[in-house]
């Protein structure tokens, strides 16, 4: 390994950066709508054609194409007779109304490295892999991950027939609908890679305030999703004096007011948020009997998670006492943070900072595929800013002279490892 | 007036208290829905059917009927030619789900009380009449007190043909469709009258609370609606630390929390109400961006309203900027708080207390017909108790036995003023 070798990929990189930008525009066309969002979830027409679009492009490259049981599509470089290799990608499917760069510039990155590595110096000493993960962000299906839990042997065969989308079509169905196998699940499990490394855009903001080129990700956050429900009395807004109320929305507003004071006091990466709030019966008129609101709480370290999770409870109590109103609590999610492994983090930092590219260690507040990968495989992740921190939003957009420390990170790091 | 006049129609009406009882659950059967719930909006066939009821009703007691041109229902006692007169009553339309004592109550409370005193006393000096008002809720059409502004020439013409229900239907395309004549709005105006009492369900639970038998209303609050928006940014709820972030629903709770603790801290009868409150977008994962909520706010002195108001709008102003996030302000209704006439209010104290009827000094945290028709005509009104407080609601209960004092006292009241 020379500095020669290491600028001649990134090198190659920016000579060839017009590739990068036709494979993100020709992808985000995908399910583009006429107002510019995306809406592509899994195994949708729009799906289904990048789907193919992205099997043309590693067919082009010289790569190996197949799609699993589920659908992830994979697109390999080198021999697999030659031992446990790598992988990288990331999900091909958006949220309802996202951007082109959440997902799909992780499955093009990872095309596009290993194209230009093969280009350049041809075979691998161990085989390198392309994967678009069929599903992630849950648009379509009530359960997540459906990409990543294949592979890694986590996804129960029931849940196939059992998750269900709006319309009642199972994940089996509407696989099967796209030509995939998915009584073959078992198939589609990986026990044969040696690593996994995703790039993705940060979705926040804290790269683009401090104008560094990529985040080398230490941990993804563990998330807890809870809906709470606050049970008062309806009464006419008029007539009901002030302290005879039981007013289920002051007492939810206490409760938020307080949630937040709880994770701005824990501080970063602590965040605690509510989203969804509703009123029953909801007239100007009438003091709230009932107010249902979630609250999304996150924390890279499993024991201040957990606290963050007691004082959050614990402020909705008080408030609930407070106004004289019910409190009840119901868990919808619950996601343990997952660390990055300390091998991948190690390459992924000694190669950016070889290449000269300025990075630091970051935590994702947001869930990705890595997360599950992570609990079989070797993996890391690479950052790369997101323009004021927009994302699931068609206002997501990253300048591509932003994009390319970190291809020129991934691609380094593979040929590290494969070459 | 002797004891024992008061006592022959206290008497009287515990006699009879089954005819009561009677018309009570016959009007309360339309428009009455399985579950209980009563919904006659104006000019709706239920709601006609009603008023054809009521006028059988008052001709089976000797009364003279009519209709005006928006459909008010008069019956009448005595003759005109005597002299300017009183009149009593309420208004016959219900809320979306109403019970069957808000408004129908005070009808059927001045048709007992005249056909009694007619029965026991024979032909008045004064004219005496009954009255149920075709429209105060607001159920049907945005603008509301159709009856009681009808009366007073308060109700401009051309809002007959622009206030429009859901389905584009006009208040004078529903009237004539109900045999009335809206073009001869003129001719509803009373000039004639000396004077009007409402009796009404309380509507909260004060007098339930105390056990007393009647409330004698000194006013009727004043009511501003405003509508408060607070405009933040959205941001990915995982990425996007919590210094750094414009949460709508955070400077919303504050405000809330602060609107409540300024209204308690006034003290009765202030009132301020947070009712209806909507989130965009409104996802577990994002950070609200915009809240929009309605705050109701009542005081029945017009210093102290303005006051209230004041503390409200400056609540959510220090909110908004200790979050980040801008708020504005849409003022949605006003209503100037109304004082009844002292001379009803004292011929009603003086009548309870002869009868020996307990009764306290109430201020009215709800609107009523009586806050349109003091402003032309002296005007008092009667509360009997709401069980629990309950109201706009199918659980709105008042038994009998707590109705029969609030009739024995506009009995007698009407006796004075019109024998």
């Amino acid at each position: 390994m020379t500095q020669a070798v290491q600028s001649e990929i990134y090198n190659y990189i920016k000579q060839n950066e017009h590739v990068i930008e036709e494979y993100i525009e020709k992808l985000g066309s995908f399910g583009r709508l006429s107002e510019g969002g995306i809406v592509r979830p899994v195994y949708s027409d729009q799906w289904f054609a990048a789907h193919r679009q992205l099997a043309d492009w590693m067919a082009e490259a010289g790569l190996e194409v197949r799609a699993d049981a589920v659908g992830n599509l994979w697109g390999l470089h080198g021999r697999k007779s030659a031992g446990k290799g790598y992988a990288s990608g990331s999900h091909l499917d958006t949220v309802k109304e996202g951007g082109k760069y959440d997902g799909g510039l992780g499955i093009l990155a990872a095309l596009a490295a290993i194209r230009f590595l093969k280009e350049l110096y041809g075979e691998p000493r161990l085989p390198l892999e392309v994967v678009a993960l069929c599903e992630e962000e849950g648009s379509r299906f009530s359960k997540t991950f459906l990409g990543s839990r294949a592979i890694t042997g986590t996804l129960p065969a029931e849940e196939l027939d059992e998750n269900r989308d709006a319309e009642g079509i199972s994940v089996a169905e509407a696989a099967r609908a796209c030509g995939f196998n998915p009584a073959q699940l078992d198939s589609a499990r990986r026990t044969d890679l040696a690593g996994f490394i995703e790039l993705h855009i940060e979705q926040g903001r804290l790269l683009d305030d401090v104008k560094l080129e990529v985040g080398i990700v230490q941990a993804i956050t563990g998330t807890r999703h809870m809906t709470v429900t606050f049970d008062g009395q309806a009464d006419h807004a008029g007539t009901t004096p002030m302290d005879l109320r039981s007013d289920a929305l002051v007492a939810a507003a206490q409760a938020i007011t307080n949630i937040n004071a709880i994770a701005l006091k824990m501080g970063r990466p602590a965040v605690a948020t509510v989203g969804k709030l509703s009123i029953e019966p909801g007239a100007t008129n009438i003091v709230p009997a009932r107010v249902v609101m979630t609250v999304d709480m996150r924390h890279s370290e499993p024991d201040k998670k957990a606290f963050l999770i007691c004082q959050v409870e614990q402020a909705c109590r008080t408030a609930a006492a407070t106004q004289r109103v019910e409190v009840t609590f119901e868990r919808e999610m619950d996601r343990i943070p997952a660390q990055m492994s300390p091998e991948i983090i190690n390459l992924l930092k000694a190669t950016a900072d070889e290449l000269g590219i300025s990075n630091m260690a970051m935590v994702s507040g947001a869930g990705h595929d890595s997360q599950v990968v992570v609990e079989q495989i070797p993996t890391g992740m690479i950052f790369v800013p997101s323009k004021s921190g927009r994302s699931h939003s068609r206002a997501e957009y990253t300048p591509l002279d932003q994009i390319l420390p970190g291809i020129a990170v991934l691609a380094q790091a593979l040929y590290k490892l494969a070459y």
